[in-house]
């Protein structure tokens, strides 16, 4: 593969510095299809980032791209705030029948605004509103978005940073693993709401991912979530997951803490819920917390009538049966054993690799090694992301449709960089 | 019109009490071109509302729909994080060729996320960090967004509730008339600045819309806004124009703030920057305060490409030239005309009017009988909301790309709505 | 009168350079008796600084020192947290029979801790518990205290800027005359009150001085006052008036709302109270607000007997009939023909001046000019201070037992300052 | 002993609900000397509480009273801001030349205001504004007092809810021994700081007590605290020793903090810095931290001279030589031994005891036993008092001058009242 000199002036003189992704991945990007994305110069590239996780059924995915097509050329609605349309009933009939009620889950729905942040400000607040106290408690590591509600509770501190005010009414504690198993799940949590005298402000809620995603592909283990949930209950705490990233079948199940059979009062959906890429997000949450007034939190486009279309087909299409769940973890599977794989042969280098489902991270013990791991893949054809406060974990992401053809190709490009980078 | 039952028992079942618009407009869209909305048993409205804005071209305006089609299509990239495409190569060429260099503007174009609030917390977050400082002043009845920065700088009591934490960092200041010139303008503001023991964090930045549309169709006069910016250099706070409601040519110019002379330290766009209703927002900001690092702010909807195709086209379709823009003045002033009559039909009521381009309001002096009329409005197939503190206003805010006859006809139902709840 | 080199080693090579006072009186004080200050050389100081308003009845009075020695020779308790004296009984009794029974004031008392800001937080604390909301509102020029909760409500900046942390939940009102009579009174605050969208959070109290002595001696009409509130108890707000520095009959009354006819609902008061220069303090309450579990604010001085002695010697001495009073309103008269007849002389200066009982201020045009003449009188044996944002005021706080002698000695040495500084 | 029915009238119509130690012991205090209190009957007490620390020298110590006396009667200046006074000079002569110069610190001192909450927001202001962040570290279980910004490190759930508004800036990390030694000091504390994505602010300064004592005499270890002390050197925070309660000779050497061969960037003191009950507080810190502009924090009486003169008698006359520290850890020892009988004892309801100096602790694992104890020792004349976030410590902490005869009579009270209320 050989790399044209792109032409990014207008990114560069135009666009602000803020711009990040683009600096790795110097080349400007036209069209895609499935797990390939396409430069303007028709160079492909193999994505296992696939959106950041918004992009489980693959790019530009031909049964969402036939509905989406056939919705806008009929002149469906394109923008309807919170106005009921037929697209807007197609879907909210379908997420019920689809994966509400085969879990037998009895949650309320709110379109809080098409981002994920968006979903978790709405969660905060609700969580606040019901139990009227303002303390929420998040892990180590949390990434939850970049408006200020959800920036309090999130961890990377250069992000924190700027927030150009304190960042308060949030208090991290330890994410499973946290401290090497070297402590008891929860001693010190417990201790602080047990302790009349701890000095924490009795929290409204707490806040997690079941898989930290840009913390570092950190997975909770089942018991830890039942854990949770558990003390949640017992210190009248409210549970939000947010399965922004790591919902919509990532983890093989479609909600992420479906395995670990607990129960969230309160559920953010975005990224992959459109299913074809466009900005949606949900709030899900118990009858019983439903305690919004009318338009007490509202946003302009909460209606996004166009992603309700590719959310829709895209629940039919792949969550009417367990086929892509099972594929999922069957390709997990796979992924699993390269990487076992490869971290053997690596050894030496500190390698080490965890996951679940569909997304899975290697840490390397030198963190600038990940980056570099990155850039040689980019080199041969691969999208590969780092995550973790330092960068240092190398990050897989593929669609779910992925092909078995192309995870070997994406496996064996990984291998070979890693190798490279020795 | 007859009004037939609408089904509407999955909105009332599942989706959330928060729902709001469609309370007030009880039946379920289906499709919409232009200015007018259809139901799903084809019942046709006319729509002044417009999206709250975000349809400044009309509902599947055929010029974007044609090029979103083509782009989805070729299977032209859909989300593309902050990476380099060529859907967002041409829209930052043609925002700089049709909307900067016209107006000798020079900004750096920010993509913060795709909705208005997102583009509100970016800009609070720049200012705070440009100044070290984290108060910002804001305006009475003002309306920012919904996330817990956006929220801490709007006016109202209800949505501020929602927050459940304190709101802090932001003190109110009269917006233009709202102690009905009794006062002088920016008399009190100005004391606390150059008062030493006034007790005001001097602010990083004060953020205003130049007409208020949320909060009741309030419009700030030329010379105040100008007195604000002069307010802003004097006393070394960074000027926020908030432009998601009437940017994008609503007031005429593209930008409302062109008719002052005035140039805002960061401009804030969003609703009709897409032209299609998709999901987009813009935070426009002077070279010398980018001081961003890559990736301080980010978000996985901030590449909305599909967004980008259509504002471009929207761009070349109606900025090229002066027409859109003589367009909405012309029709601007039909409308003043037709609601100064209007209001002098019904001066014993106290109703009062107010607005520029193609953005007015009605004040009843008994507020109930804004809600009143829109109700009935609604009756004779006009859509048409209410704004203020209390819902007091009538507020008019029909695409630009309204015909003379649409625009009579909704007039029309107006005055009629108004007589028949006299 | 020649002033000899201080000893002043220990102060500046061990204190910490936040001492201010001293700077600019740089004698070592030894002892002291009625209005004079004596130096250890022996020089005497006219005082009518009065310990910031401590010491309305003098250095060291004689009833009073007469009642400490008595109660520190039998070993009364001089420590005694919240236990109950006798001597604090006394006090209890003395303060209700001299002080809250003539004036038909049904207040609960409470010992917060044994300075002001010490009851000004306790104040803020309560009122916060009374009314469920966090939001109080002060005056520009406010001076309520240095501890986080009174800091927050006061208004000079680099005071506030001393917290290290953004002060939050207060706003700033205008004080009477604030913007020079340009602006009805409560215009703006009533206005924010009223409006569901002005972004005001409905505050729990307003706090309020009648006059403010840190700020600059702004004497508050009576009227004013009353519309205060008024507008409080039309507006359910709890009305604080901090009295520490103008109550214990700096104004001729005991309390210097008095005058108003006001009854605040919460009262703090400190400096003179102990009436002996000793540290202690009380916080007022309508029986109605008394909503404290025991314990719920404590403090280890706040049973500072020694104060409670000379506390009630001072009730039972000049409290028992009008005779301070009337000699207080009396020797203001005359204080006030002095300051007019200098300021007419001065007139092309433009000094000012305003006041109420034996509290006085002179304001001059330019600002250095009162810091030059509170210098020039020290020079000439009179201790007086300046105050306001920027120092710009000369500030009269004599000892309400000042004598007519001293009294015109004092004016004499500050009307030649003035000369001399002209 | 009888009881006989207190006159408690005033107390109780008056005086605020929020009284408390005055419900326990339902008598009228009149005098006291030394380690005895006696009431307006005649009914001595032996007091084992010494003014929640704040008598270390006795009630009435006939030194200082001497000291004190002459001062008052030759009309020593009282009250002195921030002047220079003789007084204050010998006090600071006498702080340096006993208390600094033979420990080899090199701290300046400041006046905050005579309460221990005025020195504890005197140190956070100073942290913060010399690291230019906002967020302190606190522990579990600590007190530092009760206006806002000391009331935001104290551990108390109860009293922070008086706040009335969120506190925040300050995250509680597990005092010593929390978490029963299953977890490795500092484990979690250093993971925080280390780790970028912990979403832990980075805190300006840590506060800590040596021993809590109203957490309920929390003993830290001297490798603990040297531990904490590495910690915060390593980690650029600042150290703030509280040696409020347990410095000036409680644990023995004159700070508590002696013992482990620390040295605090800040210390505050208070209690018995005066030695006399009288209201004073230092706050001292290390030449490089004197970052205070002049009068950037201020308060009315910060300069009680009457307690510089009981404090310098008190240094001049315990702190010249040994002989205190030396009596102070032998009656510890003798104590020591006492509770470890009476506790073996006991072993079967489980109480346990811990201490150093003169500051001591029994556990009670029956938590409500600890206020059946206190009762039942008030009834045969022992002041004692409980502490612990549920009471559920009973406190001793008699004077450091109480003799070997009162050391035993109130320990025998103290074994009667355990076993009669077994």
């Amino acid at each position: 593969m050989t790399m044209t000199e792109p032409v990014l002036s207008v990114f560069e003189t135009l666009e602000s510095e803020v711009r990040s992704y683009c600096r790795a991945w110097p080349v400007v990007f036209e069209h895609a299809t499935g797990s390939r994305l396409y430069d303007e110069h028709g160079s492909g590239y193999l994505d296992f980032f696939a959106g950041a996780g918004s992009l489980n059924y693959g790019h530009n995915n031909p049964v969402l791209k036939r509905a989406l097509l056939d919705y806008l050329e009929r002149d469906g609605i394109t923008h309807g705030l919170d106005m009921a349309t037929t697209a807007k009933r197609s879907f909210l009939e379908t997420f019920r029948s689809h994966v509400l009620e085969p879990r037998a889950l009895n949650y309320k729905v709110m379109f809080p605004g098409p981002t994920g942040t968006n979903a978790v400000e709405a969660a905060l607040k609700l969580a606040r509103k019901a139990k009227g106290r303002e303390s929420v408690v998040s892990f180590t590591n949390a990434f939850h978005g970049m408006s200020l509600g959800s920036l309090a509770v999130t961890g990377n501190a250069f992000k924190r940073a700027g927030a150009g005010v304190p960042l308060v009414h949030g208090t991290p504690m330890p994410f499973d693993n946290y401290l090497g198993g070297r402590v008891p799940d929860f001693l010190w949590f417990e201790r602080l709401l047990e302790d009349q005298g701890s000095g924490l402000n009795h929290p409204a809620a707490v806040i997690v991912e079941t898989i930290q995603g840009e913390g570092g592909i950190n997975v909770a283990r089942a018991e830890w979530l039942r854990a949770l949930a558990d003390l949640c209950r017992r210190r009248d705490m409210l549970l939000i997951v947010d399965d922004i990233q790591m919902g919509c079948g990532r983890t093989g199940e479609f909600f992420s803490f479906e395995e670990a059979g607990i129960t969230p009062d309160i559920v953010t959906l975005s990224k992959s819920i459109s299913g074809y890429g466009l900005p949606m997000s949900l709030c899900l949450f118990k009858p019983e917390l439903d305690l919004w007034e009318p338009g007490e939190h509202n946003g302009t486009f909460r209606g996004n009538n166009p992603a309700f279309v590719t959310a829709t087909a895209a629940l039919e299409t792949y969550w009417a049966d367990g086929v892509l769940r099972e594929r999922t973890l069957a390709q997990g599977g796979h992924v699993e054993g390269a990487l076992r794989e490869l971290c053997a042969e690596h050894a030496r280098l500190g390698a080490t690799y965890r996951g679940r489902g569909l997304v899975w991270g290697i840490e390397f013990a030198h963190k600038e090694r990940a980056a570099a791991v990155s850039r040689r893949a980019f080199e041969h054809g691969l999208l590969i992301e780092t995550s973790g406060p330092e960068g240092e974990v190398v990050k897989l992401l593929p669609p779910l449709t992925v092909t078995a053809d192309e995870l070997d190709e994406g496996l064996d490009i990984l291998a070979r960089s890693v190798r490279e980078t020795a």
